[in-house]
């Protein structure tokens, strides 16, 4: 008979919540009806594992499992319910599906322990609805500002409206912030969305860090010409300088590992197949564990596009778009968890998070801690994502190991 | 006294006809009631250079002045008349407007010459309007496709409507063909639409060829992925290989001279910041006065790009959109118009000229010499299209001296 820590069960529940959509595909907003339907059917799972069920002052569902003595502080386990659009299963909601089955586990074998574990399915990471991302674990971690409630989705509805359409009152969003002593730690298991672990043949990692992120907007200006009349010698090709400048950020970043960089988006203007470029824009994408690595990245880039520009006659204008710092993970949890996978037979790879994730926030109200889980192809935001049974149960395995053998630390 | 062969006369004449447009800043279509007008006031200033005025099947404007004999065969000179959306006032005109007051010169000082002078203002060279370019000129050639005539335009009208509407048959497009023997040379004064005679100070230049083209459309096919959680070592970017590709056209054109290489437009996709293109497009137009350069340019250009596919692991898919042989100017026109430069006191900068003209089409019929007038900063086909009054009378002068002395060759 399955266990609910049984690989197909978890998979079968998160095809269970991927039925709740809006649309084909896959798409689940924050403060929707299909936020309020997916709430209950994690709810029922919950109350299933023996927890307390509760839905918080800004839609988060939280399950409480008492330890040995009621109302002591919690281990909160957990991740994200709401997904992009047209998204993939696991992301998310994988997090949620094996913590909540680790507490049906300790539930059924009557198991207590220490402390209390909680576990919290988030209503908004991902910002889709309202381009604010995290909106759920800052609210725990009493980060999220007012103002955010003046946020508006594509339809002009304020975050301040759909919170109160959804029965909410956006005058009591703080309420949702815990306390720091009432949470112990944050723990949050979550699908690798990218290649590594899938390149190790490891079916489970432990993540050392979120990545901190520099995002630039570049524009280069050149002149527009005539794709026949101008000799090569007389161009300023604004598409020709910003190709050295995509090179350069390649460059830059393979030279410093773990440094990653990515120039996601270009445009070159006017556009037309017989015109010399006389305008190109792109973005940049920076990130790493290591503020440090990022920064100076940066800063070799930086000196790459303006050698470039200069060399080339072209002009250059940067603008900072995003940034910010990378979150480490909790030495102590990433101790226990690599503990953990030793102990169920895996080799405990480390590896930093590219991609931003609740623990991020929760790092300002508690020590924080990620395991990953191998994905096809490193494939995620996509119908495409996709997990073996084995890998899920691997995983769960090792959350629960984790969870029992738990010792909190000074954050 | 301003005399026809006035600069500013000349200047105050394409004014004039800038003033007919459909819309504000000057967009002048085939076919269109902003033709007839322009025709009409060419026309009558055709006349009032002594020339017999014709409009022909498709909808050219034909001034004729008679030799020493009535009848005799001609040297035909002029550009075309119609304009590209939004274009400057000199693309085509000025070679329409210095002619005409070329033969006005000749009329007012009663200068017969041993052939006929005919001047031509073609109805159609830019294709805007059918997206089928110099059906003028293809006319007179006698090298107009039929087929053309259910070519479409935005609105779904047909050329034969377009023709018929007008008040011309297109059962009869065919009568617009001149016989070989009755054109002895084709000459055409068109702006440089580059930065060359600019460069080189100089108002006036001879032209050598008109570049044969090739076009291609490139694919390269990568792994898209998440920005932050792919290591730079995993990443198969296809953005990051069509950046040293686009490279690649740049080094090898420079590197054979004159072959000239332009991306003019690029893709990535899906095109976010934070996603690692899994795709990018973009478009090659490679140009040479020389066919063999140009071939050359683009078999090393297409080896670079598949070393650089190969050593990435990406896919590459090129498709050739456009293919069209490089046109020779006859020498002998080529060294009777350095002549005339020459005597007017310029160093008669022979060069090519990268963008098509109607003396393409008319190669077919007869020997065919350009002359290109500087313009400023080598803009052309945007309303900031500029010559001074000086260069267009440098022009027209440098083509009244070339006339004069003009004697027919072999072809």
């Amino acid at each position: 008979m399955s266990t609910p820590l049984d690989g197909a069960t978890l998979l079968e529940r998160a095809d269970a919540l991927a039925a709740i959509t809006a649309g084909p595909g896959l798409t689940r907003l924050y403060l929707t009806d299909e936020h309020r339907r997916a709430n209950a059917l994690v709810g029922h799972w919950m109350a299933e594992a023996g927890m307390a069920v509760r839905t918080d002052a800004v839609g988060n569902i939280i399950g409480r499992y008492e330890g040995d003595a009621p109302g002591a502080p919690a281990l909160l386990l957990g991740s994200h319910l709401d997904t992009v659009r047209d998204a993939g299963r696991y992301d998310g909601m994988l997090g949620v599906l094996t913590a909540i089955a680790c507490v049906g586990d300790l539930h059924r074998r009557g198991r207590r322990l220490p402390c209390a574990v909680e576990v919290i399915g988030f209503g908004d990471e991902e910002g889709t609805r309202f381009q604010s991302t995290l909106i759920g674990s800052k609210a725990v971690a009493g980060m999220l500002d007012p103002a955010a409630l003046a946020a508006v989705d594509a339809a002009g509805v304020t975050l301040a409206r759909a919170l109160t359409d959804w029965g909410l009152d956006p005058a009591r969003i703080g309420d949702a912030a815990r306390r720091p002593g009432e949470i112990l730690a944050y723990a949050e298991l979550h699908i690798e969305q990218g290649p590594v672990l899938e390149s190790l043949d490891q079916p489970v990692g432990v993540v050392t860090a979120i990545a901190g992120a520099v995002r630039l907007s570049v524009t280069v200006g050149g002149t527009a010409g005539h794709a026949g009349t101008v000799p090569m010698g007389l161009r300023r090709d604004a598409l020709a300088a910003a190709a050295e400048m995509v090179l350069a950020v390649e460059e830059e970043c393979a030279a410093r590992p773990p440094v990653v960089g990515t120039v996601g988006r270009i445009a070159a203007a006017p556009g037309a197949v017989n015109v010399i470029p006389g305008q190109t824009v792109f973005t940049v994408d920076l990130r790493s564990e290591r503020d440090g690595d990022r920064d100076a990245a940066l800063a070799a880039t930086r000196a790459r596009f303006d050698a470039i520009a200069a060399r080339r006659g072209v002009t250059l204008a940067v603008t900072r778009t995003h940034a910010a710092p990378a979150v480490a993970c909790s030495p102590a949890l990433i101790a226990q968890m690599a503990g953990a996978a030793v102990a169920e037979g895996f080799t405990a790879q480390r590896l930093p998070s590219g991609a931003g994730h609740d623990a991020m926030a929760m790092a300002a109200l508690c020590p924080v801690g990620m395991l990953f889980v191998r994905c096809r192809g490193g494939i995620s935001h996509n119908p495409a994502e996709s997990i073996t049974a084995a890998d899920a149960e691997a995983g769960a395995r090792t959350l629960l190991r984790f969870i029992e053998g738990f010792r909190p630390a000074a954050a």
